[in-house]
């Protein structure tokens, strides 16, 4: 294993509006050994994020920006092939914030060793991995859910959205879900238990929220920003919460991110929004996960992916799906 | 007393941007005599509030619209000249929303009987009435303020920004105030014993925040929305209150109130933005008004009015001071 080459994907230049191929360096560097108490590992699934925006800019932010010429930041899976950590064997899982590259050394921090028995590997990028922490605890901490209320996700069809839906169901909740096309919405409605679906590419999302939360929203879970943040925020309950938890339709925005204009809702509302960035509750992740396996365990919970197989090289257009709404579930590149 | 006019100032239309002399028409009608268990009292002071903006735009918000046609709905301090209700005698000194009218006549509900000898009548409009109210709860409730936090204020020399800043100051913290001129800011850091005055007229406020708060914003109290309000959420310290009182800024846009573009801030600061209306606290007033009058006793408050002498021909004039920033202190229009 020591000559293998090692594929990996740097940032090339800071990307404007939409990241484009050309923003990335394909590079082939001999893998690295590991040293005393390391693990080298082989990637098997890359996490796709929609947070990987935010890194790319050069701007203060809850994590310092990927530098030029860096290997692009990344979640994902790798299988031991050779360790002198004694935590650690050949043939282990382990999930980490890898980068995207097809060989890695570690010296075990900041990583988890994956039972493999619980669930499947890739499962702990999404369900059980940042994404479900991420609904986890934007629904119930910072969210303050209670059982009952009327619960709306944007971005519902992603790997955050799908989970936190399912999350106050399994609480239960009433569960609106936005998204983007009528195949979405019938999954969301269908096979993962939605109350009710909006798809925001044909429908009035202001109306349709009036119809389909009829006493207002308790709590809006927002992905997504703009148009859609501004018409849940016309259409909220008494002491709503908004879980401020990502704004992919401002990721890409050249001219300015686009400030919700209804925020007086809140005055009128006497509501709140709040943000939060998951890895404040690293030191309850396993409690989540936990329960979260629990409803995974008895069928409350389904763990929707979709897995695209290629080379690391895939990685870059894989990206541009996530960003174009073409993904259902958590986005993973599986490696092959 | 019974043959005596009541002049009066209805709504005529409703305004469209900045409020007009002509949206209003002034009706001089007989004074009602007050029936069993009433009072009728001519009104001595009227409060001057931005929120009066929104009470004249014919959408739902937490109070009805002031109707077309109808006396404005104001809050007054009237002075009772004859009562055949057993809880007030002549003379007595009655706040209340009594509306912009010479005459009232009222059955007491609502009402809040003064005791002259604790402060001046107009206080009760003010420091003691709902600018000081709403200063109380939004600095200690909704922003859950702590000792040694820094606070900034915008509207700092207004009714309920002077307030807040000597609250803030009177809690043992650190506080900046942002309020339009020279004048203003000289007021603020000299008698209001606030840390710092910005002046949004001349100064950037984003540079300046990040000068007199380098650690960051841990309370801000937002009284203006729009540019000045992007420019404190950019200023934020980790799990920073923004408490959302008003948008003085945006009560006169035609052309749609401008949301705040840096609100994504409250996800890296881990902060959150809340809105509240006084009134709900309504139970606790008492509380709060006996702890306002120790800090104004001890002189760690000053009351700081703006009264302007005159009829009620002369609130429409008054009112626009109010929105061109005119006023510094509480807004009062005594009647002489």
């Amino acid at each position: 294993m020591l000559s293998a080459e090692n594929r990996q994907i740097r940032l090339a230049r800071r990307p404007e509006g939409e990241v484009r191929p050309g923003d990335w360096e394909h590079v082939t560097e001999a893998a690295a050994a590991p040293g005393e108490g390391q693990f080298a590992g082989r990637t098997r699934f890359i996490s796709l994020d929609p947070a990987m925006r935010g890194w790319l800019d050069d701007r203060p932010s809850y994590l310092p920006p990927v530098g030029l010429g860096e290997v692009m930041r990344a979640g994902s899976v790798v299988e031991v092939t050779e360790s002198t950590h004694p935590g650690f064997r050949t043939g282990d899982l382990v999930a980490g914030t890898f980068g995207v590259q097809e060989h890695v050394v570690s010296d075990g921090r900041g990583t988890l060793k994956i039972q493999p028995d619980t669930a499947s590997p890739s499962t702990f990028l999404g369900a059980l991995g940042m994404p479900g922490m991420t609904a986890y605890f934007g629904l119930l901490d910072v969210g303050a859910l209670k059982e009952g209320e009327t619960v709306v996700v944007s971005g519902a069809a992603g790997a955050v959205g799908t989970m936190v839906g399912q999350i106050a169901k399994a609480k239960g909740c009433r569960v609106v879900g936005i998204a983007g096309g009528a195949e979405k919405c019938a999954l969301l409605t269908g096979e993962l238990g939605f109350d009710a679906a909006i798809d925001y590419r044909t429908e009035n999302v202001r109306k349709a929220l009036r119809t389909h939360a009829p006493d207002g929203i308790d709590v809006y879970f927002d992905n997504v920003g703009g148009e859609i943040l501004d018409a849940a925020l016309a259409c909220l309950a008494m002491h709503a919460r908004v879980v401020v938890c990502g704004a992919i339709s401002q990721y890409n925005a050249t001219d300015g991110v686009r400030g919700p204009s209804n925020y007086l809702s809140l005055l009128v509302r006497r509501a709140r929004m709040e943000g939060f960035v998951v890895f404040d509750y690293a030191p309850r992740f396993t409690e989540a996960a936990r329960e979260i396996g629990g409803w995974i365990a008895d069928g409350r919970i389904k763990v929707l992916e979709h897995v695209v197989r290629g080379t690391v090289d895939d990685f870059p257009r894989t990206l541009q799906m996530l960003f174009r709404g073409e993904n259902t579930g958590k986005l993973v590149l599986e490696l092959v």
